[in-house]
């Protein structure tokens, strides 16, 4: 076991909705965590003061900030090289927020900043399915769709700090979905909580047969309805994670000319689909696949519980605070 | 100057069309170099025994086997693990071809082998447009359409040596072109010479405008017929252009969002047509681009000679044998 006089690090995982964060012993236990939502701070200044409050509960019962190593993060378009957070499409705060240094300011520790899938990457290079694996995908299916990109052991941060945004890939042109990042035809569009809401409203619409769905107004049905409608059985929503997989299996088809992973591993809330969506998903990527590489890509899931990865993936990066 | 009783290495460009090689000297210089034609020869035997013949020529130029440290080659679908050619589009041997194997039988000296397009992004990054830049995509635009992505410095080969096929990403869904992999929409199917000479004869026949192309007949129209017509200030081949570098400029905008390189190069015959196919790319790339990279992302020519880039990026990795 490691020993030192500051035997814990911070993991904070920022997601559209919620914000979790939590205490990391040298052994990759989380030991606690607590959590606050996103969505509610409408000024960044209200968020960090509400963090700061919240998780120094979680520090004090470790005992105080000299306990420490540092504090990773996990965030929404974060840059790793700059420790900002810039242009979030999914986060309530627009322009460049430079959240590590309010951080740092406010709780007097070092803050390492990378994007949230990145952070899940690392988690799961570290903890979980991609244990010794060197070239793999880290899809994340949360509110939006992220990525963290490892090439030869590597997270990919390219030339700027921002490479690895895979839910921005156009996945339907001309006239594909609106996408909060501004454009259309986004694969986050499509795949993500709010994608699979969005398409459950407009096979309603479009389709004349009796559904479960039916009995939720228009407007309010999400992604966690659908997966209870499909696992009742219900045919249209079974439908809809087939739609979904599909889109997805496509564009993994493309990412693999990029990157030739060992295994794209899939995380986040939509995963826990199972079967739903993994299978149109093989499906659809073996179809649109190159030759070279029928048969011999591996779809996988998470091996780590959804808030831990995020929250240990991040932590590894606190380890690293000089 | 490197001095060495070794001071050679030979680089190998295998081409859909042409084969070139040369002895490259340790200062970088391509002191001689020649070339057969790839198509011509159904059987890979034949076709090692006539490179062997007419490299063995230049070889004895500077004083035989004895003179060559090693033999690099680039290749399509070239795999830098196992040396083999497998399952190569645009190449007439079909299956897995051991190339790496019988070039050593044949000419005593060891040989490295890798992607064609990898092969000029070495090239590119130690004699070229690349020098000093850790992030960057080579596309090569020629017979097929190749690309050699560079992260951190290093290549990127995947795991298993296949990495980089960017031709293959899938730009036009449903109904794309038929593509020599088997698939279909591929961008190889557009951006490559043959798709513009076919994209030529799509446009010819749905258009009734006068073009100079219509001098020549239908199915001997070439990607160089058109260039010279653009020149010439024919509008319909003009437009053939714009509507290539527009496809190009698509599929940019994704590998951005993939690696956030610092610069994309372009490479081979299409980059000869000039603003004529930069302009729609750039046009292109920066209407689909996420904002965060809007403006920011260079799109450049090679600075190398064509035939150079790819024999001094294959003989760089001659220079690593051992």
């Amino acid at each position: 076991m490691i020993t030192t006089n500051k035997p814990y690090a911070v993991g904070i995982d920022i997601g559209g909705t919620n914000t979790v964060f939590g205490i990391v012993d040298a052994r990759g236990s989380v030991i606690s965590s607590s959590s606050i939502k996103t969505q509610k701070y409408l000024d960044v200044n209200d968020y960090v003061e509400d963090l700061h409050k919240e998780l120094s509960k979680l520090i004090e019962e470790v005992g105080g900030a000299d306990k420490i190593k540092g504090i990773g993060v996990g965030a929404p378009n974060g840059n790793y090289y700059t420790g900002n957070i810039e242009f979030a499409p999914n986060l309530p705060w627009k322009g460049v927020i430079p959240l590590a240094e309010m951080l740092t300011k406010k709780f007097g520790i070092t803050v390492n900043l990378t994007n949230d899938a990145n952070a899940a990457a690392i988690g799961e290079m570290t903890y979980g399915a991609a244990r010794g694996m060197k070239d793999f995908i880290m899809i994340t299916l949360g509110t939006g769709v992220g990525s963290g990109i490892v090439i030869n052991g590597q997270l990919v941060y390219g030339h700027d700090g921002f490479a690895g945004e895979l839910g921005h890939v156009i996945v339907r042109k001309p006239n594909g979905r609106a996408c909060g990042c501004g454009r259309n035809g986004c694969l986050e569009a499509y795949a993500s909580a709010t994608g699979v809401a969005r398409t459950a409203r407009e096979f309603l619409e479009i389709r004349k047969e009796a559904s479960l769905l039916r009995q939720i107004p228009n407007n309010e049905i999400t992604s966690k309805d659908v997966y209870e409608a499909a696992v009742a059985g219900d045919a249209l929503a079974q439908e809809i994670f087939q739609y979904t997989g599909t889109i997805l299996g496509e564009a993994f088809a493309d990412f693999v000319a990029f990157s030739a992973p060992e295994a794209i591993i899939l995380f986040g809330g939509l995963s826990r689909a199972g079967d739903m969506i993994m299978d149109p998903i093989v499906d659809a990527m073996e179809r649109n696949i190159l030759n070279i590489w029928k048969g011999k890509i591996k779809v996988i899931f998470s091996e780590l519980k959804e808030s831990d990865a995020a929250v240990l993936g991040a932590s590894a990066l606190g380890w690293e605070a000089k």
